[in-house]
């Protein structure tokens, strides 16, 4: 369906649209009830957490915010949810420019789009990694994992993501392939490979987890909004990012970890 | 919480947004099964309908269709609703820039965020109606309330809405005020009025009604997407629209309808 330039195949998580000189990003996610948060979660975190998500793909664009929507689902708490849209928006200094509210019978389901101004251009995506970039990523992969397993130190880091968006910002102008790690590091390094056409040698020791007992858990849980990129092997990134990999001609594996050759995503994280 | 002036105070469908020499319009519908769609509806026409309502915003506007970004909850005759969204978008002609397809469980809801390009400035809204001006309606009411009861002569108005995208271009230069008629005429007749703080007189005789022996239901049953407008009383509308009264100064009633004050939008129309 969304054969459109813009939509990028459906291959990025954003759609890039240029308008009277400007370049707009835009986005949209959503959370349902029951599939993306549970029944008794505080509705404030799932505010922070559909906006969060939504802003990490700007970030990952390198874009500035300039306003979302919001489709949201009446019911239990709205109080708290309009408390946690109000801190995250001014978290973020973001402004709700409209959207709409209904009423719905069983699970709730709330929709974000958030719309963002290109900072440089061409646009960071999924496809422009080159052979012998550098691939790195910022911060630290599982987090979130702990976090949901309700450890004290890393609960925030599931409820309460950080969008990068000015480090998303600052990478822009230097990065050959940018994207959001939301899925998890192994499946998402796997489809910036696929989308650049080229192979991925991640090198596992090197990859920065939150609990290295747990490494291969950490590489596959999502949800930690960490900023995964590629870049010339000569430049730094303009932010702190680890460097985990090294960009190769394609061969017949996508993904190369420590010389085993993935050319299967199954198994590597979170799918939709 | 929308307290950004791009929202309009929520007073209004859109969003207007100045950017890079372009202005932006953007609104958010969303459609929950049994609150919007009966469960067993065509999803085809479910498609088409959400497309239809958040195009028909953007008609009101004046603005030119950009793209649209979907979020679906993915389910039973999920072919369905793509056979009628292709239907539509192809209709008008509007891209399918991206979204988000998530598995929710119960009813399912989607969201449409339709993204436009004003093709002039000011950009007509609710607010600007002046006394003298004349009030007008485009096409016809009740069409949707005689479809949704089955009337074969009317099906499609229920069903399959038509956004009045050109007929809005054509009139946003000459209008004061302008709006779609989604919830009723007499209500949104109302909330225009109120929101130009003005009183609007309308003949009830003169508005033209599907059926007249259900005068009163057809104006204040929704659903019919026609446009609403105000213009100054020399001038005459671009495109084919009855006149059904004049603005007056503002007088304790909202509505004086033959005569009758209405000053509480109770029992008007439908109401979210």
């Amino acid at each position: 369906m969304a054969t459109h330039p813009a939509a990028r195949a459906l291959n990025d998580d954003c759609a890039v649209v240029d308008l009277g000189g400007e370049t707009l990003i835009l986005t949209h996610d959503m959370m349902a009830e029951g599939t993306h948060f549970r029944t008794d979660a505080d509705l404030a975190d799932v505010a922070w957490k559909l906006v969060a998500v939504n802003l990490s793909d700007l970030a990952a664009k390198g874009a500035e915010p300039v306003g979302v929507l919001l489709g949201y689902s009446l019911g239990e708490d709205d109080d708290r949810f309009l408390a946690g849209l109000h801190e995250v928006l001014a978290a973020y200094d973001v402004p709700l420019l409209g959207g709409d509210t209904i009423r719905s019978q069983g699970s709730r389901t709330m929709g974000l789009t958030a719309i963002g101004r290109a900072t440089h251009t061409p646009v960071p995506d999924r496809r422009g990694a080159q052979t012998g970039d550098g691939i790195y990523v910022t911060g630290m992969l599982g987090r979130a994992m702990l976090g949901y397993e309700g450890d004290p130190d890393h609960v925030d880091a599931y409820n309460r993501p950080t969008p990068l968006i000015s480090e998303g910002r600052a990478l822009a102008p230097l990065v050959s392939a940018m994207m959001d790690v939301s899925d998890g590091l192994l499946i998402d390094a796997f489809r910036m490979a696929r989308a650049s056409s080229q192979s991925f040698e991640l090198d596992q020791a090197e990859i920065p987890v939150a609990d290295p007992i747990r490494r291969d858990e950490c590489m596959r849980w999502g949800d930690d909004y960490q900023l995964l990129l590629t870049i010339p092997d000569d430049l730094t990134p303009a932010v702190p990012a680890t460097r985990i990999g090294t960009v190769r001609d394609r061969s017949e594996a996508v993904l190369l970890l420590n010389g085993c050759k993935i050319i299967d995503p199954a198994g590597l994280g979170y799918q939709h």
